[in-house]
């Protein structure tokens, strides 16, 4: 049975992810809850040209600069899709305590290297949390990309 | 044998290291060269508060910007130590072409993910140039910490 607080902000993140869309971008969101505040990010690579800008670390600079803190414990991910290595590593780095998503990312999704990789935070993971969403929302975005 | 544009790239990496330093920050700088452009930059995660403001973060959206492109295929990279798992996505995020580090990292580094990570993109890698240069600066910059 899935957390209703969950559900809530994975809300959230999935509209996040449709604001992307819009915006042609590839349709992932995040949402960031930490002490009480909540934080919304959306993919914005296409927009600013830059590599690193996905939702997770969008997300995770707009918390340290609101919380005015290097670091973010005591709080949680929400993102639509499993993260990538990149995602992972920063969430790792801003020693989150929880990730949730939404869909499994069975090619970039990097949250098995979790298993292997030694770092000095343990971070909790969910997964599957509307996923099926999640999923569509990708699926058809790239169907349309192919069409066009 | 070191090869001479490397050890040229890596000697501009640790300047960076050592701007850092000064700057209390974790004294680890990066290069990129890419279209015969030359990016340098060096961890800001104290003087900005952001997790994510690794050096090679810094140097990844600084060339991306510079370059006005999302990725940079036919980059390399230079970084005085060994890349954690969030700036080692972000090197494969931006298709950089080849990793040149110094020092290895033993706690964090996470070149050896590579090894079973599944990426689509073929990241090559060399270590060890200007190591003990590298190496030496973190220890002074930990053993001052420490005494202070």
């Amino acid at each position: 049975m899935i957390d209703k607080l969950d559900l809530k902000y994975m809300k959230l993140a999935l509209n996040e992810a449709k604001k992307g869309y819009l915006l042609d971008e590839v349709p992932i969101g995040c949402v960031i809850v930490s002490s009480g505040v909540v934080i919304r990010a959306h993919n914005t690579k296409e927009k600013t040209k830059d590599a690193t800008c996905h939702a997770e670390i969008n997300a995770i600079k707009k918390a340290c600069k609101k919380l005015d803190a290097k670091v973010l414990p005591n709080a949680t991910i929400y993102v639509t899709v499993e993260p990538c290595l990149m995602c992972l590593g920063a969430i790792l780095q801003a020693r989150i305590t929880r990730l949730v998503y939404g869909a499994k990312e069975e090619k970039f999704g990097a949250t098995s290297v979790l298993d292997n990789y030694q770092s000095n935070h343990t971070l909790l993971v969910s997964g599957g949390v509307l996923e099926n969403e999640a999923k569509e929302l990708m699926q058809e975005f790239f169907k349309a990309k192919r069409l066009k």
